[in-house]
């Protein structure tokens, strides 16, 4: 049977079933569909090109003949489980922070440096989410004008947090309604009316481990080790689809025609930057693709644009 | 009987009510009461000082005799009202946008710039509610070290549209509660579940107005007619209290302990920034003070300053 042998860990989550989603839409040659997860969710049957999958819980014997296992889980399940599948000869496609930084592993945003694929190891690494929406806008205008620093305030939703995050938001919501106070579990204060600039935790510098994601990744991808990058990010109350407000200074001039042209050339961005517009969230609901808009020139800061995001 | 005669335009509204309480609070010396708002609160009648006060439909006459005149409307309500009122001989505090930006007109944060206040020919100013929050911690940077330039990304609350920004919320709140879809008619598109980075009509520039405010008020109140200030403001699905993400580049090198130093001694400010500790909402909330957090050197940009702001 032609095709490749595929796993997915973590095949119950959020992501894990939109992978599951993808390599369907996209008719990506499986000729056979391992699907694991933890204890907890083993033993649900997932359908998957007109049959049924049982959910197992992983172990090293699932990798065995595997091609490419996705690792959709936590960033210590990761560390368990990607060793496993390599250590069978699988290549790990991994979402989690475990491996991202380390070297030989390629962060791979397609987009922007597929060309860093051919250096792995078995390991491939994909980033965090906003910051692939960061330099998906990012990389045009690099590449027709140099990056000097870039300053990025972020609206996330909770979908970032897995289902986990979906269901502290709803209930929160309900508790609400009900006339009762919220209450917060996974959160270290309520997320529903209220913005948390709290997002992994505090380093000794005052950023969070999710602002200092945005630097080092942004960095690694761009192959540009010393870019300023500064972030600020917030968890919204929103369910999906997250937001970033973005302030680049280029090293040459660039107007805001020609940066809207460059980001709207570029592969798996959409520009929404007719006059008077921004994004909608309906734009946005179930597309592939990052949208920028307002790209725009920083009143009396020289080579200097905003834009905003949204995926 | 001392004291001063005193009148209140859109007195029940959130922002008249938050007068009348501050004038109790802080025992402010009214001899006289006048409330005054459209034909559709008119009528109603408001507690103050141990006394029922009726509401009245806002005319001319009304402001004879009045010392102090207090406007808590609309920009195109204010533009009407204010010159009734100083053409009675009051002086006119008006919190809208109609005059802020007029010359002999101090827009004045009282912590910030009281000294604009003696130039004033009948109308003092007060900011739009973002500005305020920025203000109030630029101010004790730019006394010690000078400012280069101010990139703010704001989180607005609801609030911000007074009581119709907040039935809205509520309704789609309720709406999405009971599995309908959320209804918009004050914003552009649903705010619930959502984000708006879409705040008053947007310019030429590709700035909204509300952005614009934050560059020309904030050049008015610190007297720096040429200082770059970007923004992006975004209306968040939160009920009340403003929150404000801002870099800034001052133009001598100042570390972070030292810009907490300073701007923990400013009036009106309080720094809430203990290692790993960031502003809860619940600190916020009733208070007049503005809270500032996680005051952070932004990594590989000299000078620059990352903080939090709430109010």
């Amino acid at each position: 049977m032609t095709g490749y042998r595929v796993a997915i860990a973590g095949a119950t989550g959020v992501v894990g079933r939109t992978i599951m989603e993808v390599l369907a839409e996209r008719r990506f040659p499986v000729s056979e569909l391992r699907l694991l997860a933890t204890e907890r969710s083993a033993g649900q049957k997932l359908p998957f090109a007109g049959r049924k999958i049982e959910v197992r819980i992983a172990a090293p014997d699932d990798f065995e003949g595997v091609d490419l296992a996705f690792f959709a889980v936590g960033t210590e399940a990761s560390r368990v489980l990607v060793p496993m599948a390599i250590a069978k000869g699988a290549v790990a496609i991994d979402k989690s922070n475990a491996f991202r930084m380390a070297a030989g592993v390629p962060l791979v945003v397609p987009e922007v440096n597929s060309h860093a694929l051919a250096g792995h190891s078995g390991i491939i690494a994909s980033p965090n989410c906003t910051t692939i929406q960061t330099v998906m806008a990012l990389k045009p205008l690099l590449d027709i004008a140099g990056l000097d620093w870039v300053h990025v305030c972020s609206y996330q939703a909770v979908s970032g947090s897995g289902r986990e995050g979906m269901d502290e938001l709803q209930a929160q919501r309900q508790a609400m309604a009900a006339g009762e106070p919220p209450r917060a579990k996974l959160y270290p204060c309520p997320i529903a009316d209220n913005v948390i600039p709290h997002i992994d935790s505090f380093g000794p510098d005052g950023y969070t481990g999710e602002e200092r994601k945005m630097l080092t990744e942004t960095r690694k991808i761009l192959d540009l080790p010393d870019l300023p990058v500064a972030a600020t990010c917030v968890r919204v109350p929103v369910m999906v689809a997250h937001a970033t407000a973005v302030m680049v200074k280029t090293k040459e001039p660039i107007s805001a025609p020609d940066a809207r042209r460059a980001i709207g050339a570029f592969p798996g961005v959409v520009l929404m930057d007719e006059p008077g517009t921004f994004i909608d969230p309906l734009d946005a609901a179930g597309r592939d693709e990052v949208l920028v808009g307002r790209v725009r020139e920083a009143p009396g800061m020289p080579n200097t644009l905003e834009m905003d995001r949204r995926r």
